[in-house]
């Protein structure tokens, strides 16, 4: 019943149009969302395995009150060591990070963290498949970028004055937008397919 | 200053005689905590990319102090919907789940969910490497136990009047142990080597 108190309302109307844009093409959906349920779409079809990481918690206080599940009462979030998303694909380890952000003409490179990048080159140098799925809210569009396009790029910003992101012209040209289907299923797999094998 | 109210001493004096066996032969490190410092050697060595996975938290109530980090105050422990550890390792996915027991003559499968079953399943059928890593602490043993030779023992527990375990000397005559190393490393690529390549 959060309805009558103007809550849902007050939501609704803070949103910004790319929020509203995707609201109306997309269900509302986040890219984690999307993510997730493609993932469920592929483990179901026997596409790949691949699974989103729990969020790092540092439990600090835990309850163990009688005849019930063990209660956390202090936590904090961590900073996640590693990517996101990681799995299994034709025999090959594949792992990623997903971000999606609202400006338009560029993405924020803070959007990643270093020993997230320093990862990614860890994978690669096994040959594993390291990528970063990046979204544009206001233009509608995933793309697929791969770790070695994305180093860098990374690298680039601790120049003098180096930009600090990468422009959504850099990531049309370099990257591969990822096709969309039906349910709510961003299909990187298929853009694996042609990049990576 | 814990000392005092003798609290630690309980603890001590509570230790079964399997712990303290390994509090001398490995300085008191579990499981977990060995497997862990494998995979930073193994990282900083360049020998593969391995991280534990971080434990699934339902948080249902968070914080938000002026000036100071989101404190979780309501949060349960969920149960895994995968192994444990997966990593990168010569380009092949590799994914286990690691256990330890203090019984000297058998492993009780219900160390493992059913769905961790399951998840190893689908990675076999997706070309990577699954397998167990399973320590009797009062034989002060660690063995590789592949997920190939664990699921006709786990499905044997569901015929009429199927033994819940695995045997110790099923383990080892099936398994593999791994060679320890200094400092407190359980050596398992050797043995991925020898079983996989």
């Amino acid at each position: 019943m959060k309805y009558p108190n103007g809550q849902k309302r007050a939501v609704r109307v803070n949103k910004t149009k790319a929020e509203r844009q995707r609201n109306f093409s997309n269900r509302g959906m986040t890219l984690e969302e999307d993510i997730n349920q493609t993932n469920l779409y592929y483990l179901a079809h026997q596409v790949c395995v691949v699974h989103k990481k729990p969020t790092p918690v540092q439990i600090v206080k835990v309850d163990y009150p009688k005849r019930s599940a063990a209660v956390i009462k202090e936590g904090y979030f961590k900073q996640p060591s590693t990517t996101d998303y990681n799995g299994v694909y034709r025999g090959r380890y594949i792992d990623f990070e997903a971000k999606e952000t609202n400006n338009k003409t560029s993405f924020p490179l803070n959007n990643f963290h270093n020993h997230q990048i320093e990862h990614m080159k860890a994978v690669e140098q096994h040959g594993g498949i390291a990528f970063v799925i990046i979204r544009f809210a206001a233009h509608d569009q995933t793309f697929l970028f791969t770790a070695m396009k994305l180093f860098p790029l990374w690298e680039r910003q601790f120049n003098n004055k180096g930009r600090k992101s990468i422009s959504y012209q850099e990531i049309v040209e370099e990257g591969i937008e990822i096709p969309k289907g039906y349910p709510a299923i961003i299909d990187y797999i298929k853009v694996i397919d042609q990049v990576f094998f």
